[in-house]
């Protein structure tokens, strides 16, 4: 049996990873964003909602650059703290000992204890209510070698044991070994064709 | 030591809802959206980017609305059917079994057996390379009476026991029990203040 619940905005699970505004040795700013996900892959494009009264909302605003640095479960404490205060009143970097390297493609940083990095270039935005929704093309991906797979182009996911936010519940959590292949296991309910791209 | 990977399209971890379109007791078509994710807490919205080949796109822009069908470990089967066949070709209800309920505020029907359900109207759209960024407000939320928690409210992680996919190595998995409270574990790095929303 269905309950209503009413209009929410929990979508299960998310990722959690620490989203980084400004320039490399001046002023930088972070924040631990949930609502993000993948706006498509030509070119490779990421979607962030960040709330209009964020510090590191502008800081992305005022060069147009962003890096996205995705944390281990080991990580939650941080990411935790760089959700609860603000870069208005807080040196997050000071806080929680994290440590910046400069980007290579945009002059953003990013968090050299996040294991599997990104950097972005904003191309559009969307102001939503309370809410801008970044769009921005990812123009390079960074990872630690130790969370790389054996082809060294990969990473592999128990190493790099990404954390997971669940709202509602305002849980952190890891994943659990493989469950199933994609594109593979659905291969046993018949004929099917072609497609190898989860959108 | 970090290596560099090019530019890429992969985020860690992802959602993997069923996102269906079309008008319930007509034609209607879902597939699987690992690409997506909160827009907005004002209004709940949420930007999932679907590829311009896609039926569900066409459905979903012939109505303005779509629903969000987060399904359960237990359903990574038929998850990867509905990303792995055409609707132009297939019709996926039939063969995976999965079955619709009309939708309250919407005409685009949820999944039955999917224990938590979204519905949205499409707000706005941006094309990008080869995929539409669907912008949507969520407009009602239904769950399986038997994922919710005992204020009957929220839902229980555990009962609910989202799928997860993974880019890259293009697998399914599930989440490990709550590692920590968010908005809670960071306190313990210092003075802070005010925030609780991931965003």
């Amino acid at each position: 049996m269905k309950k209503r619940l009413g209009a929410t905005d929990r979508l299960y699970p998310m990722p959690v990873p620490l989203v980084v505004g400004g320039v490399y040795g001046g002023d930088v700013d972070c924040l631990a964003v949930a609502w993000i996900g993948i706006a498509s892959a030509t070119p490779p494009t990421i979607a962030a909602a960040l709330r209009r009264t964020r510090r590191t909302l502008e800081l992305v605003r005022s060069t147009g650059e962003l890096t996205v640095n995705v944390p281990s479960v080991a990580q939650a404490t941080v990411v935790d703290y760089c959700g609860l205060v603000s870069g208005r009143h807080r040196d997050k970097f000071a806080d929680t000992g994290l440590t910046l390297l400069p980007g290579t493609v945009v002059r953003t940083p990013i968090i050299e204890q996040c294991p599997y990095n990104m950097e972005c270039r904003v191309t559009g935005e969307t102001e939503i209510g309370e809410y801008v929704l970044i769009v921005a093309e990812v123009v390079e991906t960074h990872a630690d070698e130790n969370v790389l797979g054996p082809t060294g182009d990969k990473v592999d996911v128990d190493k790099l044991d990404p954390l997971v936010y669940l709202a509602g519940v305002r849980e952190y959590r890891g994943l659990t070994p493989k469950v199933a292949d994609a594109f593979s296991v659905g291969r046993s309910l018949g004929p099917q064709e072609e497609d190898d791209r989860p959108c």
